[in-house]
């Protein structure tokens, strides 16, 4: 922080620093308690640090007249994509199988899938979902995506809000990229599951708010999931009680997918505060009606 | 084999069924027992069945007259390409290590690595070292390969038997491609190991006699390699006493990183076959001298 004041045209405060709450303009955040921003009657623009923005629309008192901006981020981009692929490999080629045979000595073949002729389906294609299924396909994987609105990706076959369930049919694999809303809260249940062909897997590197934990061990006893990857949950840190740490069909990340970057970050948010400054555009802008 | 009897222009016997050893003028094999190919007076051409023929030089009554052929398959390159990727972006994620916490409920973020920042050196750039190379180059990696002659393989470093030293020095990961000859024999050991920088990690997909075992556990004891993927063994299955099971920093594959496949691999074999009776060039010829 220092040395953005020592070359800046601008002051950057911290909560406890700010002597004169009238002078802020924009504020920089991430999951800050409720009730933060009611107390600068000159805010503008609030940007989230990261992707989500989740945590904004949690807060009752976020004031309505103020613009709000996420990061977007290609650097958080290709983490995620290697992340994603990372975990589709390791599925089709039983590496945690592997490692768990191997605690037996265990010496013990089985079958693998390929990547040509396995389905990935990205629930949630909006600007990094592209990037993962554009990224999963140049490796060879078959990619489907889902959003409300169609896509024109090359390779990639795009359904949109009310082609869900032709959809989930299609996919051995889905990656959960959807950003959390009403709409999406809870949607990995067993509704969905269901829709899938049986003995599918499941990536979830959204939040932990689109899974039903219930429904996702309910989906594991059946066999109708065969096994899921977990980076974010409800509660984080996941409690050491929660009965997903038990689950041989499931690998748990500590929410490591993708971290956002100060040094890539830090540049668009100064651009934002002078399109702010010059009454311009702001980059990345989040609509309050799709809150995404 | 039914099946090929019916349409074919030739006669398929197992070692069982022949009934005059004079007919038979070429052999498909896969690590037969020494001496099977003295019984075959008029043998002209031996195929092992994969892309290995270290099981052919095994046997000191290998006939010298007789040429020899390996398969190249195509399936079996991508089937190599996506385990060896897979076993990259398991190491650099920490995916097997996040599965070790997991087994103590333990929530414990660890730094990733980025491709981009990750060299892969591929030891053994022949023809499948070189698809590796360029599928892990395609995904972003770094990537360098070693090999006898120079190759040249757009935006992969190539580095020749002179240059050992110097491309082991860049390698964050090393993957072991390399046909097993004397020359390669046991080359996996303390001397290769101490060149690499310090926490390198090691894939071994080509077979168990290019490694060390015992100079592998001392390398991972004293930090050298910070752990190892291992595909093959000195001996397979691996004995349920090795100490390999219980490194934790050694994940373990029962010899599953590609399988021959008999309908890629049939068609090559029936060319060669008659490219033989027409005293043709055969296909994919091993060198006696280089034994690969």
């Amino acid at each position: 922080m220092d040395a953005l004041n020592q070359e800046a045209d601008f002051k950057v405060y911290t909560p406890e620093t700010v002597k004169d709450p009238d002078e802020i303009k924009m504020a920089l955040t991430w999951k800050a308690p409720a009730g933060s921003y009611s107390h600068y009657p000159n805010l503008q623009v609030i940007g989230s640090m990261g992707a989500g923005v989740d945590h904004l629309f949690e807060d009752p008192s976020l004031p309505q007249h103020v613009r709000l901006t996420r990061v977007v981020d290609a650097k958080l981009s290709r983490d995620m994509q290697e992340f994603v692929l990372a975990q589709c490999l390791n599925h089709i080629k039983n590496l945690s199988s592997y490692a768990q045979s191997q605690e037996q000595s265990l010496w013990k073949p089985m079958e693998y899938g390929r990547a040509a002729e396995v389905t990935v389906g990205i629930l949630g294609f909006g600007t990094l979902g592209q990037a993962v299924g554009k990224k999963l396909a140049n490796v060879g994987f078959q990619v489907s995506g889902w959003a409300k609105s169609a896509k024109q990706v090359a390779g990639i076959k795009s359904y949109t809000e009310d082609q869900l369930d032709v959809f989930l049919e299609s996919c051995h694999i889905l990656v959960c990229l959807l950003p959390l809303t009403e709409d999406t809260n809870g949607i990995l249940n067993n509704t969905l599951f269901q829709k899938l062909p049986k003995g599918s897997y499941l990536i979830n590197v959204a939040r932990g708010g689109h899974l039903n934990d219930e429904d996702l061990i309910q989906s594991l006893n059946s066999g109708q999931l065969s096994g899921a990857a977990l980076d974010v949950f409800n509660i984080e840190p996941l409690s050491t009680d929660h009965p997903f740490w038990k689950r041989k069909e499931i690998l748990i990340t500590p929410h490591v997918a993708s971290m956002s970057n100060a040094k890539s970050v830090a540049p668009q948010v100064i651009e934002n505060y002078h399109r702010m400054e010059r009454g311009e555009e702001l980059l990345n802008v989040v609509s309050r009606d799709k809150k995404y």
